[in-house]
């Protein structure tokens, strides 16, 4: 397997898919808040949305459409999430939808809406409306970084990844964007991420693809079940590469397709926690030895939500006991407390019910001095593991948070 | 039923009940950091632990104590936690437990140790038992402020209530201190509370009134079992009051006189609140309209542990829509969305899937510019409701916390 990976600035094109972005100026007048992307006729489609009992209007009408149509254009807005607006969000969507559809030249059912921003506020259909057609004026397989940008709200820079790869009978392309940095738990503020490749899929297999991907990257950055309510993941695939789609019942090559797709969400996702408001460090909290996985992200859900555990990672403070309550406070049953050791990269910090006998300070000091490192824990009583994705909690955060709206 | 109640300052003695306090210097030298009760014979005493699973060296200590007699004394310290510490972690409370056996004149099983600070530090015995005869040769009944200064820890203010109660069949007195302020959930910072009453109890009876207490009060301004590893709630019954002890097969009787436990308990969860690291505001979230109380409060607990939520707060942002969107990732079942209003105090500000059409801004913003205000949740399903008490989330929780070792 070879693979040629790009970030960001320079993606690959995925030939068939056509992208657009312009200035409708909803909530910001500075760059792009509106993006189109235009699947040629013959890809398939699949979206993971949010488990959010509250979802946005465009949600609830992306879903709907999805359920007959395989769609042709996609129709992204940032600065209004349309969320919280009750039946006239589901018109204003409508409106923006048959709008495109329109000047398009397809059925409403074929264009899938999606939003992200302040929940609550109107959405503004004329300012939408009146861009797309200059989207339309510009759509070019390359225009990629223009949507990664219109994607955005309190993301600090955009979220590319791409990738030529060698392997089942052809070479194919994956290349995708996305946005968020809702952190101190990404689920709460809005996620998207659009991804497309050439390599054609059996539309079941697509989507059960689809949801394992997310299961094992997005939802890692998150708690199970959290999201807000307009996250979505789109995968598209054109199909243009002539091999024979790929099916789960070929096992060998849906794994191949499955990691590629993989590849693409672990990276975005571990972009979105890099960029989590405020961030300045990614902590990988791995739990090992556990009697199975579920129980393992649990634990390490709870230390990597802990908010005194993160503002000791935004402190460079090696105070482990904040890791050991937060262990200690986990939902699971009968933890063996002296059987559980934590390692900060690889220095011992706790283990036997204290800090080991030659455990120095500054050696993990210095570990959280990094930008990324891991923080490891041992439950010590089986071989399940499971990994989250963190962040630190910053003044920053705060900041963001408290100003977001004024 | 007349009431005279009294706050930190000048809290009533309990008559068998003397408090001393002194500088042992554990973490800092300014202020007090130990205090000792010397409890009557005679005292009927029960405790509510933490039920983090793991628990500091003091904690099971104390517990093994309680299992076979009443306690004579409690030693509390300051600045260290005693917790993350092992066997030699045991040891050192067993050390100043015999300290105080051995000055007091008791068996060590008579002695309740109890610790709050940091987690993970070797206590430091001999100042704690240095100072033990100073403390036992300064013991009075008017000691209760002293005390409340030295089980403190980042909290910026003592915490006591106190009342005199006309009631049952004579006048009794309640006087409690607490000390806890570790926001945004008060579960992951120590809280421990010293509560006493001159009302003969029944033990098993005691305990029973304990845990119902603890649960509707400190409990409420947390996570069900989610605790710290020093957690405690002990009340002492001197029983100095000439009547018949309360027995809660007197239901009439038990509910009078729980209800005056549960005043104290109320006031001293409140005042934690208040005191939340960094906290500006209190804010009691009540869910109403449930199918039962356990759903609303898990909907309550959600929104009030939700860090964009206690931001907004911060930021007096009446940013209704993430309220929303907590309630909806909340883990409750066929959540019909469109029955779902949400109030700040009188305020509607999200009703039917959007905010009415009368809705102003301004009279939500005003309704959280004060220190102290309700944010209302009616589910529309049910006849339940719970009440979870929060703080806000400010720059200073993150100061107070990233420096609170350095």
């Amino acid at each position: 397997v070879s693979i040629d990976q790009r970030a960001t600035k320079n993606l690959f094109a995925i030939p068939g898919i056509k992208v657009g972005a312009a200035k409708a100026g909803i909530r910001q007048t500075e760059r792009e808040d509106v993006a189109v992307f235009d699947l040629t006729p013959g890809t398939r489609t699949a979206v993971v949305f949010t488990r959010n009992a509250f979802c946005a209007a465009p949600v609830i009408l992306a879903k709907t459409n999805l359920i007959n149509r395989q769609p042709r254009y996609l129709l992204v807005n940032s600065g209004n999430a349309n969320a919280g607006t009750g039946p006239n969000g589901l018109s204003a969507a409508r409106a923006t939808v048959a709008a495109l559809a329109a000047a398009g030249d397809c059925e409403e059912e074929e264009v899938l809406p999606f939003s992200t921003g302040v929940i609550g506020q109107a959405l503004p259909v004329d300012r939408i409306n009146n861009v797309i057609p200059v989207v339309l004026a510009n759509m070019h397989q390359n225009g990629w970084s223009a949507a990664a940008r219109a994607i955005l709200t309190t993301d600090t820079r955009t979220k590319g990844w791409s990738a030529r790869i060698d392997g089942l009978e052809a070479s194919f392309t994956v290349t995708g964007i996305a946005k968020g940095s809702g952190m101190i738990r990404p689920n709460m503020a809005t996620m998207l991420a659009f991804i497309a490749t050439d390599l054609p899929w059996e539309q079941a297999s697509l989507e059960r693809a689809v949801k394992l991907a997310v299961d094992r990257t997005f939802n890692c950055i998150s708690v199970d079940g959290d999201t807000s309510t307009n996250d979505a993941c789109v995968v598209m695939a054109t199909g243009r590469v002539p091999i024979a789609p790929v099916n789960h019942q070929d096992r060998r090559r849906f794994d191949f397709a499955l990691e590629a797709l993989e590849r693409a969400c672990s990276a975005l996702a571990l972009d979105i926690v890099r960029d989590g408001e405020g961030a300045t460090k990614l902590v990988a909290v791995t739990v090992e030895g556990g009697t199975d996985a579920i129980e393992c992200r649990t634990v390490a859900e709870t230390v990597a939500n802990s908010p005194l555990v993160k503002t000791a990672f935004f402190a460079q403070d090696p105070n482990w006991g904040r890791i050991v309550a937060a262990i200690g406070r986990a939902p699971v049953r009968d933890l063996d407390v002296e059987k559980v050791s934590v390692s900060l990269n690889d220095v011992r910090v706790f283990s036997e019910g204290g800090s080991p006998p030659d455990y120095r300070e500054s050696a993990a000091a210095s570990v959280m001095a990094a930008d990324e490192f891991a923080v490891r824990i041992d439950l010590g009583r089986g071989s399940a593991s499971a990994t989250v994705y963190t962040c630190d909690l910053s003044y920053d955060y705060v900041r963001i948070n408290a100003e977001y709206r004024s």
